[in-house]
């Protein structure tokens, strides 16, 4: 099979890394085309990029000249988009007006009416959206995924849509790569909780609902639960844990639960799918970021410690990396549903 | 003012050291006995026990010889307890025997019906408890304090009750020295979280009703509230930070809770009760354990973040220091307001 | 007794919080004046700083107006300078001009012939250099105190002298507080060292031998101590910890040196000279960081692990508090130095 | 090829888990048979043992029946040792007269005369020690690995002995997972420095010595080398970093040290033989244990920061997997080449 060329646009920040290490070994998509800011531009990336994943940097990658962040003949006609939100508003719509496929990582389009907001195992027929963008006068088009932590509270909340699920409520321990580098300064956080991560609260209360929702009529209808989030940030280098209680209109078993969760479906020939995306794990102190955040390469979320909820009906903990399954790697995911789907 | 000799129990662990600490400044205690198990006693303290704590250890107590921890007419009448509850259950049955008044911070007796569990600020009224005892056939007594989580929640709560106060839905990210020593193991914990801790929900949710409970009719009937509480432990050395939605019959407003904080009333003449013992910090970020924990000695909670919670009223973050306010503080303030009180 | 007015020139830093938080308690001197940036110029001192520390910041320093960072009538004559490197060597030359005094932490002027680097303890004497400013025209002076983790070096050092010090070698474990704020970022000590500190080894290499040096015909002669420094920083928030070995002319016993520092002579009537300056702690496993920081109010050395070297004579291991006795608080020090000796 | 048995004794530990996650993928060992302590004979494997390494536990192994730590029939003829230095003298001596080959990562006999002291990079031909093992009357033989410090920095030394190498200076900061589990209390590590480990600077300094040493005549003569060793606890999960000054006969350049690392031979054919087994790293801030220390599956030792040392010739860093290369890998490295040569 010949691989497909893919460029990277914000490539020398946390996400864009991630998107490099993850792309360096993959089956279909080739790294052809780095894109960053005007700092960058014109030099090769080992020079623009101080590298801070324990992987290594492929050379063939580490000798590209990155390029400026602007639609351009060279770059390829997928492009992964992993650019700070101050800029990802202008920059990815310039490219898909200029006719490329936009995959991107960035909230700014994640909760327009004509943009799908894509966890491929959860929603994948949110896709159909993308028909719409045409009345955008783009000749490309913008896919997007949710926030990390929203990613895996949605992972852990797909599998019980079917009994009803109507409350949330979650508290998050994130870990620092969630803020980007160099992100939290270490004397903030060496020892402490920060209690506060701006904005976080509410894409998690307003993005889970439409990742949950259905499309029909050509559009997606939200999903009614209601949901209420508590974000902190904690010393974890990867991988976001969350605390969580549901509340439901027909209240399963807890082995109606675990059955959800374990039965839930890997999606089958797409090389970034773990198989299955959410474990259940039956040990009692589970599942912990030093343990468990790199199972499935990154892209399964574990559950664990279910148990009755005296204020709604259950409650249990969810853990799911933040950088792979809440950003690089479900957007790769995306790209390879699109692919398959026939749409790049 | 002549000092009390008072004694401490379980002198050698991460409790008993804060005893120490606090008591070796205390203008109305002194600390002139040190019972520990059979594998200390006969050792000066300071070959008995690793002092792990960055105060410095007084000389007058690191040369104090541990003793036995049996009831022997050496000890004092006053003694506080930081027995591990392996050991606490039966050794302070047999000091209240013996004539004693144990001030005690284990858990073994706090959900029983005739020992007052006592946050001297919230349910001082629950010392009348204490007359109860007497059938018992003890000379002496017991008086407990809660779970450290327990009281940094109870703080929050206590000046809520108010407005109808039913329900409460609360996440924990608990530091390691509530463990006690050597405790959590640094393998486990260091970039980590892990999101179990053995019977501390079920005290969060049993201890606080009862702490915030009315005296009435010779007993303590226990607050109506329903909590369900999701423990875990962080990267933290001191400091409990905790995730709190609240429910009320009568909805107040946001001004209201923060003066129902803010007017929470500090108790006078008492050397270890901070003015004002529950502080509301209004930076969108705090409280935080690095910054926060120490404030009022580490005896003052502090709460920030208050916002509306979408499932329940409102929702918030509180902070205390738990192996201050959380055990050995809390415990001294009990023995000085039963001092006051005439029970000594 | 009247206080002094003194100014902070680079308030909102890292230093310049710590020079905030050792002076509002000060017996002597009192903050009456604030400048930094541009960017901070003009707000009140509570909105131009994120404090940072976990003492509370006064309200009357937290409502004075931070002013632009150039010498103005209202600024006091003597100014401490936390100012970053970057912009210290023009900013306090130009207050040394206009007549005011400059107690700086920064590097720009250190190894200037004619400019004192200071630790009271170690070199009071050098303070007569101030003389020979006059021939650059300035009304004022500038005098300076070392880079952090060379004033814990010099400090146990200079009780060494005495025995022919010719040789050092020694590794550092440096705190994140001395990379200011933001500085190193989370995502890079997080369960990490990092074995490099821009210029640090040079500075401890060169530094250490002007502060060991004597004053003799108007300037300071180096002392001859050859030193090898290798620097690494290490997931601690206050504290550089230092493993030294130490070759003699004349090899003492460890006695002697124990008794060297012992009898390392504190400076009295200084309201921040800590007593005594130097700490021998015979415990296997000290100093360490989370136990030994703050002796002295952070002004304390402590010293522990002498035994003998094999390569060189002996080795030990020394540990200080990087912002207070390596920064904000040796300058104070200078500063209570200079206006005992009449020279404020 | 058939898989050879292999047994694990000590399996429960530290290095024990990591035996077991390093063989499980092993090509040419399979593990079949455990042994551990009393209390956890008779226990499957995954009752006996809390697994806490990120990769998953094999169920294969998860289900095997803990064995007592005694020589039996079952027991396979090659068993890796990872038990504590208390009890592996005389467990591993039993086995040893019992016919077994003991792999060991235990102290107890690494410094007899007659047991190698081994990394196959470095000394493979000491395994002629083993003919003299048969005057203990064993119908077995013991082969021994480094304690985890030293094998770091005799990797880093071995290719340095053509110049004349005799004089090491070497501070380490290590990893919690040397001390094994549960190991250092979070209470003692978390944000701190602890600047002692019981033993280690002996170790380094008398086992370095033997494993560069030269065998002839029958017995190992050791390195002429004089090392001094100081070594320091720190919040790191994996890996050794080690502050290194070396003197020669010969003073090298850079670009000779430098050579001589990168021209260690790799051991070519041995499944976990790293290719190279030492990396010269050129970026001036590494290597650093979060990015570098899985390096060649974490059998890689990683060097940077090659300058002259003011006191001896040359100062670097080096930095190894303490686990790994530190003590299961090597061990494993070691049953590799003795199968290669005959000896199993």
């Amino acid at each position: 099979m010949t691989q497909i060329n893919v460029g990277i646009l914000g490539a020398t920040g946390m996400v864009g890394q991630q998107f490099i290490a993850l792309l360096s070994r993959h089956a279909w998509f080739k790294v052809a085309w780095l894109g960053a800011s005007e700092r960058s531009a014109g030099k090769k990336y080992r020079d623009a990029a101080a590298w801070r994943l324990p992987v290594a940097l492929p050379d063939e990658i580490a000798n590209l000249e990155v390029q400026p962040a602007t639609p351009a003949a060279s770059a390829p006609q997928l492009v992964f988009s992993g650019l700070d939100s101050s800029v990802a508003g202008e920059i990815e719509g310039a490219f898909a007006q200029a006719g490329h496929t936009i995959v991107s990582n960035s909230r700014n389009y994640r909760m327009e009416a004509d943009v799908p907001l894509m966890i491929p195992e959860v929603n994948g027929e949110h896709l159909s959206l993308l028909k719409t963008q045409a009345s955008r006068g783009w000749k490309g088009r913008i896919v997007t995924n949710p926030n990390c932590s929203t990613v895996v509270l949605a992972m852990a909340l797909a599998p019980l849509r079917q009994f009803g699920l109507n409350k949330v409520t979650i508290t998050t321990l994130q870990a620092i790569s969630g803020a980007g580098y160099p992100g939290v300064a270490s004397w903030d956080i060496l020892g402490n909780v920060i209690p506060f991560i701006d904005g976080e609260e509410h894409k998690i209360e307003t993005e889970t609902k439409k990742i949950l929702g259905c499309f029909a009529n050509g559009k997606v209808e939200p999903h009614p639960v209601v949901i209420s989030a508590s974000t902190t940030r904690v010393a974890v280098q990867n991988g976001h844990t969350e605390s969580i209680s549901v509340g439901f209109d027909h209240k399963p078993s807890e082995d109606d639960l675990i059955n959800a969760w374990s039965s839930f479906k890997a999606l089958e020939g797409l090389p970034t799918a773990p198989a299955p995306p959410v474990v259940y794990l039956r040990e009692r102190n589970r599942p912990q970021p030093a343990l468990d955040v790199d199972r499935g390469d990154g892209m399964t979320v574990t559950i664990g410690r279910l148990r009755p909820c005296p204020i709604l009906d259950y409650k249990f903990i969810a853990l799911g990396h933040n950088t792979i399954r809440g950003a690089a790697g479900v957007a790769i995911l995306n790209a390879e549903l699109m692919h398959r789907e026939g749409l790049l």
